[in-house]
């Protein structure tokens, strides 16, 4: 891990703190146990330390098959031993998420939708402090529907953003709503925009994303149950999102940049476009187009945490 | 089925007319094809009303088990020919949603939360189109937080409410929010009740279930990796809630009463209260009392659906 010190250290070695997650409530560490209900784990049953102590990368997707297929792939590119085919869910007391750990690297699902990550999130950020986890980076692998870009573009979110294009995610606490900002961590991005270039494999952008509460009339798509606009206004409003800088739609970036901006975690968000909302709103690309295009975060994510771990110099 | 008419014909039979789900959207009928993108359906490539068109329950849940379970448990109870536990899954060729058919009952899954749901809701509306379904009554079986109830209470909700405990939901579409009402349908919330007397197993009541888009912050948990309030404001909150009729807290009550509503399906809502929200946070009972909990709005829509066709007089 010295490489990994290094990037942080500057020149001189004090400069040099680990950055603990934090969680931001009072009454966690006053709890005797705290269960971890969508993990099926608890600080109780489970010697969180032990088991999760040394992870520097967590790397979440809404599938569960994918993020099985991104455990399996993180495994042989590390060159691990072990075989990649044996990974095993951690979360498999229950079905809600799933979770794999390969050596520094957490792989875990989220489901879709905002209100699914961010039951996952809060129970993450609780593992990892529980964990006592330092200098942890956060991404999420996705799909998305592009806007203005061939259908396989990679975007590297430069800010999430809501149906309005503000940077924002509102947040009711206890009947009131509350604004929390979503900016994600520049660095992280440039890095891995800096991998894409290297790897020289498929197109790679960074734009602002989209972050929608549905997939149908929230993203203007004309092929729901429910539609009650006219293929122009659909047209006039990715028009003025495109205007406002935004390359991509899906539906979980903006709470996961909001939750890990306030507990002082690194995020970054990479998605690959299926499909040029510009087009069309059905996602027709043939099943292996559609399985290699969301390859493509899981490649660039590999390449950026080998690179972190000093295997790529 | 003769039964199920009766019930609808009065006294005159030309009364009678089939209810079809009915998708408002002016170009479905126009498209070519239809791709169910979530549930890795088409209409070019499956045969909707030979698969699908005597369906008459569609019963929905958040986790994928419970509702193979729920799929396995109406095979036996309607006493269906073959092996229950050989029911396969629809959607198989995705792990976004799972989906079982036995006999006239489709049981499937939807996650967690209003987005999540949402693209399940409208996949599941264009699928009842395409495969012209009529009568059918849509039920979502579910688990919940109580408030002043004890654990194991199941509730069938009357009106489903939003954080500030109003029958409504709010939809953004094409960046402008528009308000959707949230009303249930009466008759089948009381034969749900009735047929919980009948059981006489577990207790049943009808009372407004609020939708919340968190689990933490929204519902008023001191036990998330975020808590900016009190113990006191918490229960304040919960009162407030008491008060104006709430007895459960969920994620997707709003908008599954919402679009239902909207395209003319009888819907309903059955969730059990796996705790007292105020007496805690955390869910404590042990597993096997969960299971127990987690089986009683199955046990409970078994017996309405049983009735409905006429197995029970």
């Amino acid at each position: 891990m010295a490489l990994l010190l290094l990037n942080h250290m500057g020149n001189d070695q004090n400069e040099y703190i680990k950055q603990h997650v934090q969680v931001k409530n009072p009454y966690l560490d006053t709890m005797e146990e705290d269960i971890l209900y969508h993990f099926s784990l608890s600080t109780k049953t489970h010697n969180l330390p032990e088991m999760f102590g040394d992870i520097k990368f967590v790397c979440v997707g809404g599938s569960a098959n994918r993020m099985k297929a991104f455990a399996q792939f993180i495994h042989q590119e590390l060159e691990l031993p072990g075989n990649p085919e044996e990974v095993r869910d951690i979360c498999e007391g229950t079905d809600r998420y799933c979770m794999y750990k390969v050596g520094p690297v957490l792989s875990l699902s989220h489901g879709m939708g905002v209100p699914s990550i961010s039951i996952m999130l809060h129970e993450l950020i609780k593992l990892l402090h529980h964990a006592q986890c330092s200098d942890v980076v956060l991404i999420r692998l996705g799909t998305s529907g592009g806007v203005g870009l061939a259908p396989g573009t990679v975007v590297v979110t430069n800010k999430a953003v809501d149906y309005s294009f503000c940077p924002q995610f509102e947040q009711v606490v206890l009947g009131k709503v509350i604004t929390r900002s979503t900016e994600l961590d520049e660095g992280v991005a440039n890095e891995l925009l800096q991998c894409s270039a290297e790897l020289k494999r498929f197109p790679t952008i960074i734009g602002n994303t989209m972050c929608t509460h549905d997939f149908y009339e929230g993203q203007g798509r004309l092929d729901g149950a429910l539609c009650s606009f006219s293929h122009e206004e659909k047209l006039e409003y990715l028009k003025k999102a495109y205007e406002a800088g935004v390359r991509n739609i899906e539906m979980e970036s903006t709470v996961f940049a909001a939750m890990c901006r306030v507990c002082g975690v690194k995020a970054a968000v990479v998605c690959v476009a299926l499909l040029n909302r510009f087009e069309g709103d059905q996602i027709t690309s043939p099943h292996d187009v559609l399985v290699e295009y969301q390859q493509r975060p899981q490649v660039l994510v590999s390449h950026f945490i080998k690179k972190r771990l000093g295997h790529i110099v």
